[in-house]
């Protein structure tokens, strides 16, 4: 089955943002020589954030791109090697692991730690891609401190939405919130803390309202946004009906909160469990092995498992985890496959 | 019984290690505005090891003092308080916390982080304290790729000391063991793996013996060790006696592997669980609140909780998870204090 297979690496990472970057640092100061493939958005999510003031050791702020060079550029001269590639298929029931690339290259590997992030959605309306890192973020801790004082626009009806609007109000004159449909489907508890906000002024809800544009430049930011509002929902599908009204609407920033996409399709054939939205159920606990999924040798680490804080230091943190608890597998597996080895013999 | 206080904060951290100064990055950029408690270790850890080549974002390194000079500047920059004091107890039955400091100092606060650090133990030994840093070492992950090819000495007979050595044969020409007695209290699981280095000759295990002194100087480092071994063991205790033998060892990095003592005493006094040696027992788990106590408003994080990884980058991961977790607490607060009012009113 591996017959195909170009190269066997003791170690393959996938993904280069921070969690697969600190994974590779430390993965190659242990000797196991790792694999880092870089996918389709090289340096995860944090290259879209243009200034990062949060990530501790760096008073005087950078760039998230420029975070992400330092880290390759530490991760390759311990041993990393990266290359460009995107994961496909990992074939998780035989040792060593199969990994399938899109271009059809195919590698094997003994451990394979899973840091290919999550995607944040996007809703592809003009401006949008334009302005993104210029008064358009998928992320309000990273960016809200940046618009202090100006009018921000959060896009969404969840939970990620209601707690962006809900953080926003610390940083904002006024927070709104346009959700294209009449109900919210965020819990209760984020639309009561929404609701308090309402009443004392800091969030605004625009029901049944759609973003259909983004009006800036790089050099200003965000100068204003035009809105789609109809009392039946879903307006941009309906713009040329009679209770569709279009309308020009000034705000400083937009936060898009329509949701993130974990990266994991390719574990979809082994036996790590992902929960219903595609993030790894990684152990957890206490003490070795936090980074560990049902399937021994495979871990993950960063936006694939983190749904909650999704800051770079913590995908930092959990990536260091990752190639300590891969490291001590790997320490381990000489002896498993002896004794694998002696237990075939023994059936002959 | 909070008269004496001097001051009510928002939050207070205890500690300026990685962890808290990580905290109080998140806390001051979260408008909790943080008073940061430095105790007798400032910086903690951290600050033991000249060079820190594992940190991610710093291809070049820096030392460990570096590092916390600059996440203490970001701290402040973001308007944490840093004041020296040391936390000799916690109540956490009544809100506010009441927090008592050494100098008799007395605050109060609506949340509390815990991240005062552990402390490594050491013997006391002359030589020790001036080549810390210099080739005499506390933690072999941090340091052990700076001694490259030399000889290495580990100090101890535990789980911490049999992983150090056999994590330091990776660099090491020989890692000797130093064991005051016959037997290892270390499991067995650690103990088959150094044996099977000490067959292949990685591992060299030296019972029964102390160290009585470390040689060198903070340009070259350690040069060599004054050793005494007594078959009956504790041959420190028994100098005098016959069946002790003292001599000079060459050796080019001593790795001091003797135990850590989380600095959690102060919370004895509360609710929150602490295991059998100290450490914080944190709730984890996935989602939000993996930094919460058994105390609703209290969290831990860094070395008061972590007895496995215990890397920098994993400080700063739990830090910025604490700050996270109580500023959701400190978000719901207002709330909770209105409903006690009402309830204590209705009571009435």
């Amino acid at each position: 089955m591996t017959d195909d297979a170009i190269e066997h690496r003791r170690l393959i990472v996938a993904g280069t943002g921070i969690a697969g970057l600190t994974a590779a640092i430390y993965a190659a100061r242990s000797n196991n020589d790792p694999l880092v493939l870089e996918g389709d958005e090289p340096g995860g999510q944090l290259t879209l954030t243009s200034e990062v003031e949060n990530y501790p050791g760096f008073p005087e702020g950078l760039s998230g791109p420029d975070l992400i060079n330092k880290m390759k550029e530490q991760a390759s001269q311990f041993g990393s090697d990266l290359e460009h590639g995107i994961v496909t298929a990992v074939e998780g029931d035989e040792r060593p692991f199969r990994v399938e690339l899109r271009d059809g290259t195919v590698y094997t590997c003994d451990a394979f730690i899973a840091a290919s992030g999550a995607s944040a959605r996007t809703l592809g309306v003009p401006g949008e891609d334009e302005l993104m890192g210029y008064g358009v973020s998928t992320c309000a801790t990273c960016d809200g401190a940046f618009f202090r004082g100006e009018d921000m626009l959060v896009v969404g009806g969840g939970d990620a939405a209601m707690e962006e609007a809900h953080f926003l109000t610390k940083f904002a004159d006024t927070v709104y919130i346009a959700h294209r449909r009449e109900e919210f489907r965020a819990e209760d508890y984020w639309i009561d803390k929404v609701e308090k906000k309402v009443e004392s002024g800091e969030i605004e809800i625009m029901r049944n309202t759609e973003l259909l544009e983004i009006h800036g430049s790089a050099e200003d930011g965000v100068d204003h946004v035009t809105l789609a509002q109809n009392n039946d929902g879903y307006p941009s599908e309906n713009l040329d009906e009679d209770g569709t009204e279009t309308f020009d609407f000034d705000v400083g920033a937009v936060f898009m909160a329509i949701g993130h996409t974990p990266n994991t399709d390719y574990l979809e054939g082994t036996d790590v469990e992902l929960d219903e939205t595609g993030y790894i159920v990684a152990k957890g606990g206490k003490g070795g092995g936090q980074t560990a999924t049902d399937v021994e040798g495979i871990f993950g680490a960063g936006d694939v498992v983190d749904y909650h804080y999704q800051q770079a230091v913590t995908a930092a943190g959990m990536g260091c985890k990752a190639a300590i608890d891969a490291d001590e597998y790997l320490e381990d597996l000489p002896e498993v496959e002896a004794e694998s080895e002696a237990a075939a013999e023994a059936d002959d």
